[in-house]
Order: C-alpha cells, then structure tokens, then sequence
C-alpha cells in the first residue's frame, strides 16, 4: 500500500489516496495506530484518509495516533489540499472539502509551474462568540466572554474565550517563553466554568500586525502548532482591540508561522505552509 | 534519495543505501536528527548507512537520533544482514559486516524462496569477564565478577558483571514485571565501581532454556531490547550454573523474543527477527 508523509508546522500524518487504494472501513483504527508508531510503523500523529466525496471535490477523514477518529485539523486540511491539486484531482485553485466537522473551502498557491503548492488558505468559517456556543457557563449564555475574570491557583486571570468549533481560551501576556503554560494551562482548561474543557492560548501582541503564540491543547498538552487556536488568538485580539478585522495577522507558533485575516464577511481565512516528507510503500500491514 | 526503514525488536532505523546513493561526510549527523524526527521528518532511533567495505563483505555505519556516530547496534545488524543478503550485494547466507566495533559475522536464514529473511544469526563475539576489561574497579582486576555484593541505597545486591565491549551487570529476580527497573537501575549504572558506567539487566531464569528480561541502558533508560544485554543476561546465568553452555537460551525482551547460545568455540551468537516497515523516497532534505 502507498503512502505519502505531509506535514504542517511540525503536524505531521501519514496520507493515504483512496482516490486510488482501498481499505476496509474496520481495519481504519488499526492502521492508524500502526503507522502512527516510530517503533514498529512510520511515526505520525495519525492518518489521514484521502477520499472521493459525492457532494465535495475530496473528502478528509482523519484518525488520531489512538485509532480514534476526529473531526478536522487545520494542518491537516493545509496538506490534504495541497495533496489533491498537486494529483490534478481538482482542476480550480479553490475547490470544497469536505471533513467530519463540515465541509470547508480551501485555496492552494501554486508555483510558477501550476505544479507544485507550498502555501494553502482555509476558510475556518466564522468564530461563535456567545458563552453557550463555546460552551461557557458564567453569567449571561448570550453574551460574549471578552475580559472575563476567572480565577485559577489563588489569582484572578483576564480571559477572552470564543468558539472555533472547539473551545478556546486566551491570555494576553508580556512574553510568551516566560508565560506559565505548563501551570496555568491545565487549571485553565479543566476549570468548572468549560464544561467541554477549553484550549488555552497565551498571546504576546507586538504590534497590529504580528503576535506570539503558545498553546496549550485540551487532552494534549503544549503542541508546536494549533490552527483553530491561532485562528482564536487573532479574533480575541481584535474583540480587545488590540488589532483590526480584514488585516493580515501573522501568527509566530513554536512550529512555524500561519497567516490569519478575520474577514469583513465574517469568516476567519488560515494561511499557511504544507510539506510533502516522503512518500513509500508499506511492506507490512499490522500485526 | 531513497530509504528503507526496518526495525529489529521495535528498534527502528532509516536505511541509507550507499552502494546506491551518495552521500556527503559532512551532511550525516544532521541527516540523521532529520530523519529519525516524527513531527518533520520520518521517525526512528537514528540512521544506518549500508556501504561497500575494502575488507568485508558489507559495512555498517550507525548514527544515533541526535546526530552522534555509535560503534554498533545488535538490531541494526540483523537488518543490515537481511538488507545486503535480499539485495544480492552477497552470495553466501554467511558473511562479514565491518562497524566502527569491529567486524561481525553474519548469518541469515532465508526462506525457501531465497529471496526473504526474517531471521538472522549475528555472532557477538566472547563476552569479556575480567573486572579490568569491564571495567569494574573492586578487589582483583583480573578475576571475574560473578556474585559480587554491591550496596545501593541502602541494600545490598548481588550482581555478575561482564563486558560484551559494553559493561553489563546482571541481577536474577523473581519477577522481572516488578523488578526495581527504574529505582534499582539508574542507582547501578552510576555505582562507583563501574568508571564508564553499564547497562543493568533484570533476569528472571525460568526454566534450562528460557528466561524474561528486562534493561536499563546507560544513558537511555529502559529500552523494549538490547542484544548486548540479553547475550550478558545469558552468559551470566550460565557463569551462575543456572544454565548451560551449548544450548539455545529463548530470551523474552520486552520488544520480542533473542535466541541465544554461548557456543563451545566461547563465541555468544544471536539470532534474532528483522522487519521491513516501508521503502520509499525523501522529498525533501533537511532545512
């Protein structure tokens, strides 16, 4: 079976062209603990399944290192599209995919040659503001959570929280390295007042153009790079006005930088890199 | 460039074929931090490069995920074998592998096909049992350290310590899944009487012909399999009367089952799986 490794600041996933092999829906979990594993497999943090889409131009299906399966992944829609215009699966640089979480619109930036892709933009659609939408339990469920206090270890915290189809929370900070993200992450996203847990983002504002990121992920810990929470830091920064909508954010992650307008429609536009690490034949399924 | 990457007992590396492809002195330690990275690049223990040798058959050379060149690696060598033999870059199912620790012979076990091995038979060598060749430092540098008291924390253990051009000290137990592996360990690898320090073997005998195991490598920690250990746990127990010379020791590591014997000729051989996971090409090199 061919597989093609692709990964987005640091996300990587073993990709899999159903366009062109098969595999059985029961077998879906195994594999992806299998070529997840640095051991005995690849080493990744999932598979992604490549797909046609009866109603899309391509269908993402992704499963965790776990065997579980997931709604979407921002890095992951960045080299899944990379992957179907670079295939000539699409013929138009904006083309439709869909994924568990919905379906998203996606835009690919190809060279010179129309070839090859580097850069991708997704659509992540429109952040959900109100409390009981991210869910939020404080006060008012219609309101927006901007400068909230919450209190966490004996100190009282500002937060901005938001809905990006997961919950995230965000703290403007002075320094990013020195922010207590190890500490104060995991009070944060366990606190009684998210009851789904949240994604705790620290945020460093250097200018209206450009900010510091760190994230640390609900179920995971600290990760090199979050899409949906770069997409978040970047909507709490311009509801403190702090920053202004229909401009371009650049974003520096741990992994790499990601470039974030909220548009004057509304909807949050992601760019940034995917990259192709390999591609092979697996000799042997699991066992 | 192309690569192979397999592993022997959950011990994985990226294969680089020089008899195929060329590569620069200069670029292989970082090649191998590139590779053996599971976030941008594929994900192993580090890099083995198969080469032509002026003097042996084949040559080996090993590089450790943070870009250091090691001597040698009992896994790395049973994939090694399988690799030049399906190859053809040999004729005989025994031949010679030269390594930065000297030469080893190989012998591999192909099925009826000739085409595939899955077993291969290294031999290790004669273990070492001077305490100075060890080096142990305590009493008579050259007596052998068979049931020698050692204290740690506050307890005394008995140990046989053995080189096997690595220094391993092996303790017996009742029960190698509550064995004191990571309190004990540590503890012995750094003990006075070991300069260069060792790796520490739990071994529980349980019967003339089998026995559990488990390490703790210098510098590591607790690994799923170490060929040099397991070669040291069976020595030991026979430098112990528990077992005997000329007879294969079934030994089960955590990563999988070593068969090894200390021949009559006082060489120890290791027979041993080896696994191909995928073949496949590098799309891009290190950044």
């Amino acid at each position: 079976m061919k597989f093609t490794k692709m990964h987005g600041l640091g996300n990587s996933y073993i990709y899999i062209d159903l366009f062109e092999e098969e595999l059985e829906e029961k077998s879906l979990g195994e594999l992806a603990v299998y070529v997840s594993d640095k051991n005995r497999g690849i080493g990744a943090d999932g598979l992604i399944l490549i797909e046609p889409s009866r109603t899309e131009d391509a269908r993402m299906r992704i499963f965790n290192a776990d065997g579980s399966e997931a709604m979407t992944c921002g890095n992951g829609l960045r080299c899944t599209a990379k992957y179907v215009f670079e295939k000539k699966y699409v013929e138009n640089e904006r083309f439709t995919i869909e994924t568990k979480g919905g379906t998203v619109k996606a835009t690919v930036h190809p060279d010179h040659s129309k070839s090859i892709v580097d850069m991708v933009t997704i659509d992540m659609g429109e952040p959900r503001l109100a409390k009981k939408s991210i869910p939020m339990v404080s006060g008012d469920p219609d309101r927006e959570a901007v400068r909230e206090m919450l209190e966490a270890g004996g100190t009282s915290f500002e937060i901005t929280a938001l809905s990006m189809g997961n919950p995230h929370a965000v703290l403007f900070v002075e320094n990013t390295a020195e922010a207590p993200v190890h500490t104060l992450g995991p009070l944060l996203e366990k606190h009684e007042v998210f009851p789904e847990r949240a994604n705790i983002e620290f945020v460093h504002v250097i200018s209206e153009t450009e900010m510091n990121f760190r994230v640390w992920e609900r179920g995971t810990g600290e990760t090199q790079a979050c899409g949906t929470g770069a997409c978040a830091a970047v909507a709490a920064a311009i509801l403190n006005g702090k920053m202004q909508k229909n401009k371009e954010i650049t974003v520096h992650l741990p992994g790499g930088d990601l470039f974030i307008t909220w548009q004057k429609d509304g909807h949050i536009s992601m760019n940034g890199a995917a990259e192709t690490i390999c591609e092979g034949t697996l000799k042997n399924r699991p066992r």
